[in-house]
């Protein structure tokens, strides 16, 4: 996708630099949230692509697209926007957790030998077995098993999992018994460190997806990987160099050698756990769109690349199918969906979305491509749930100004640089209900400062005076679009899985709502804009990342982790259809409801 | 053990051009088996160990000793006697073998599987279930497995070993579904090569073990293995590149491929399991004498460093104890040890010796340390049961010439080259029948021009105008002690045993003689020499490699790994004792009987 030929483009050179600049579009020159502002050096020539997107003056004033501008002086000094840069947050890097007993497949054990004699001559291995019974170890650590015995005069922790040897140290070290939880979204990528001793969260590190350069959605990481070997290995590589960076931060914030984390729980959608294993997602690009696999699969660290005890082990938790991953079974098990009194929904919301649900007797599970909108991304002034980002908007007409007005929430306070997916949900429904956009999403001739309709149609949100780009932030006529192909897409694939569950809306007891909208979503306008039933309104919970939390659950409880492989297995596909029926359903989504 | 420094003694230099020269003493200028001649080139001055041990004559002759010869001119051209080189040969590479039901750890099954569709969106991984759930695939496996299945057309061969997936293939290849079976001797190692779809034995190889230079017995290998951790490394890859031509001759010999070999038990003494896995066996030799482990262990054939199958496995059969291996549980295993109706006993005699006892309610074993003069080492004209070697002696007083007259049988006929251990025995037997020798081995004042006691006492089996060698073939003073050093080790250790079995020889109702003595050896004389009791030698079963039978046992049925594992498990070790009464029994048995 970027341009070949020996030298990068500036978005490639900045993140060889390690800077994340935006990317939504993959470097295509379309979306123009990389924008940069050029101080001192020579480029190539401006693109049409950067006229069309920034327009003559923005250009005028030194601004250009990172990934259409080629260095050609030796060096160069730009200053990048903060709205340009993919941040890290916090925010979205914790969810709900149903409790579950800590009893992590792991387990450290000291134990005090007694030295062989001529009356004992059991061997160095057979001596461990006051423990438990050991029938298997790695090579190298049998091969230093005697010398570890003998130097740490027959007083050592033994790391066990089931009967595996993963680990001998000197004296009693039974504390440090660490795990690692691995959330990799298709944008972002948050680790939990555990102490599998007691189950506490030591610590959370989170990054954007560095694949992010790529294309933002997964079809575009699916072609990405496609187009070559050497193109699947290096998102492999982006993945791995990402989680092995995160677990370095988490293990330095929390005092922990890295060779004491003896298990790592991975979930991820079937797109990101293919990557990350290195599997060719082709097969999930074309019809009839299968996985090369779902079932929960487990391997040594080392094989996948990532950094900790050499003999530790990645579980990839087990995925449903098509899209639906292990993310999708975290969701479930985080908040017992499977253990619901009345029906339930989960609506797990994101780039790709994930909608389960149980009847009382089965479990359902469907997702549906929303599209980047709801996160921020595809929107010309979305932004993640960052700071800086507008959490909440209140549309009114103001007799005063004998106009509308805007209110809004900035996260962190100070001035707005964008707005995130619950901002956009609220002005969607003010903007239908005070009649200024119709049922289609289309504005309508309403008199206002806020709605200009030269060029490309927009209402003006925050003037440029406010915000803290200088810029005026408005909702276009495309976003709209965006957004509402979006809520289209959650609507219309909820609509089918409760159909197929043989349920009305009303019957549904409990919604739960994950993801990165987190408590900002106001119910009442993901109704208005028919995101959601009117009747779940009240029935809903926030429940937050629960994909981190279900994967923190099968790290530290066998139990859960069982309990995951039963709802990966037991859970009903629902495949979006490619029939009359379907589209007709979605097409009515389009608009909004009376 | 070897000289250090630049340059190479002449039997390194053999050894890197894979001529396999005898060394018995390892290179210290000792035993005198490595002696060549020199016909063009100029070496290092003539050594003082070479004057003691070849003399005046044979250096003037060209002789020198290759340990003791280092190459000074470019280039050289050297004649190597047919006795000095360590040949291999075929007949202690069978044994006798229980019959089992073929069921081995791995299998192959055919599937045609339906391709995906839009009405069956299943994985890749999951369409496989159809033979047989997969729950664990090595990660290089995973990666083709899309691409495999697309270009066979759905039409496959999968490998499995329990859950695990080994490999897949295009089409029918359920008969390509090959084993190996693994003998690691201190002297020779063996191979055979079995199809695990109907358990036929497909192809046997064999061949010296290469650190034999490293010195004969199992101490020597200990101590070298001990000197420094490349010389371990060294001692693991002479053993890893021994079992991996092997491998590829009997590959090539029954036309399989290699890739096609899925999974490899090894048996062996606790020493030779050690340094095949780069295990320190240091503990082995200094008190309490303590292997590092005993227990059945499974590695990828990568790990260990056998060029199979990627994702095969190496599994070391459990051993019993101290230096009792594997070797002796596949014995046990293979003549069915553990379910004799009355008591029973089992001899492996070896350089390492290993007697096992099942005394109708529980199994004992032991081992002794017999120095090698039974497997025709360190005996001046010893050889191996090979082509050349004399099995049988036969010593009779001759009426005609007034003097002692020998036949004896030639393996292969021909010339001789020496004697092997069998033949040792009769002549031991037959010469303390006739008075020659008295019951502490010296040889008596008896007339005979075959009894030279000049310089070295030493009594002629065959005139150097009859031999192969152009040589008197004589048994010397010297040979008769090593051989009743080793007598006596085995004869104690079986009365030992017997002892804490609570059984008198004569409760025993078979005896079971394996090794490489083969069917030459004549039990009644070994029972005149007192290596077996008296009552034993109507009792008695030569069984051959029963090292190597059992290995195959467990490499072609699971039911038998179980009896192995059972085996190793239940067998009470019997420690040589370094007490007086032991002492006391030991000395006896430096003494022939009465």
């Amino acid at each position: 996708m970027l341009k070949s030929g020996n030298s990068k483009s500036l978005l490639e050179l900045l993140k060889d630099k390690e800077i994340s600049v935006r990317s939504d579009c993959g470097g295509l020159g379309i979306c123009g949230k990389c924008v940069v502002k050029i101080l001192v050096g020579v480029f190539s020539d401006t693109t049409l692509c950067e006229y069309r997107v920034l327009g003559d003056q923005v250009i005028k004033e030194g601004f250009r697209l990172a990934c259409q501008s080629y260095l050609i002086s030796d060096e160069a000094l730009i200053e990048i926007p903060e709205s340009s840069l993919a941040t890290s947050y916090k925010s979205a890097d914790v969810g709900f957790e149903k409790p579950y007993k800590t009893s992590p497949l792991v387990r450290k054990c000291f134990i005090k030998i007694s030295p062989p004699s001529l009356e004992d001559q059991k061997s160095d291995l057979g001596r461990l077995s006051s423990c438990q019974e050991v029938s298997r170890i790695p090579l190298r650590l049998l091969r230093l098993l005697p010398k570890i015995l003998r130097e740490c005069a027959w007083e050592v922790t033994v790391t066990l999992r089931n009967e595996e040897l993963l680990d001998i140290e000197c004296g009693n070290r039974e504390s440090e018994l660490y795990g690692l939880a691995v959330d990799v979204g298709t944008s972002r990528i948050v680790v939990h460190l555990l102490n599998l001793s007691n189950g506490e969260t030591l610590a959370v590190a989170s990054s954007p997806n560095p694949q992010q350069v790529f294309g933002f959605d997964i079809i575009s990481r699916i072609a990405h990987a496609a187009s070559s070997v050497e193109s699947l290995e290096k998102l492999r590589q982006e993945l791995t160099t990402s989680i092995n960076e995160l677990l370095l931060k988490a293990s330095s914030d929390a005092g922990v050698r890295p060779e004491n984390i003896y298990e790592i729980v991975v979930v991820g959608n079937t797109v990101m756990t293919h990557l990350l294993l290195g599997v060719d997602p082709s097969t999930l690009g074309r019809a009839p769109y299968t996985p090369v696999f779902t079932k929960g699969l487990e391997f040594k660290s080392e094989e996948v690349g990532i950094k900790v005890s050499p003999n530790s082990y990645v579980y990839v938790a087990p995925g449903i199918a098509g899209f639906v991953g292990g993310d999708a079974v975290a969701d479930a098990l985080a908040v017992g969906l499977d253990e619901c009194i009345e029906p339930c929904v989960l609506l797990d919301i994101g780039t790709n979305t994930e909608v389960l649900v149980n009847n009382g007797k089965e479990l359902y599970a469907t997702s549906a491509p929303a599209g980047p909108a709801f996160e921020g991304f595809g929107t010309k002034h979305g932004l993640r749930a960052m700071r800086g980002a507008i959490s909440k908007i209140f549309i009114y007409f103001s007799e005063a100004s004998s106009d509308y007005e805007v209110l809004y929430e900035v996260i962190g306070g100070g001035k707005p640089l964008g707005m995130c997916g619950s901002a956009y949900i609220d002005a969607l429904a003010h903007l239908y209900k005070h009649g200024i956009i119709d049922s289609r999403g289309r504005f309508r001739d309403v008199v206002s400062r806020r709605l200009k309709k030269i060029e490309e149609p927009k209402f003006v949100v925050v003037w440029g005076s406010e915000s803290g780009t200088s810029e005026d932030l408005a909702i276009y006529s495309k976003d709209i679009e965006s957004l509402l192909l979006a809520k289209a897409a959650v609507a219309s694939a909820t609509q089918l899985i409760l159909r197929k569950a043989n349920l009305i809306p009303e019957e549904v007891g409990k919604v739960f709502i994950a993801g990165s909208f987190g408590t900002s979503l106001n119910t009442e306008n993901a109704a208005i804009i028919g995101l959601i039933p009117k009747v779940w309104v009240n029935k809903t919970s926030f429940v937050g990342n629960t994909a981190i939390s279900g994967a923190k659950l099968i790290l530290k409880s066998s139990e859960a982790r069982r309990k995951a492989e039963e709802i990966a297995q037991k859970t009903k596909y629902i495949k979006i259809p490619a029939d009359k029926e379907f589209t007709k359903i979605y097409v009515e989504n389009l608009f909004f409801p009376p």
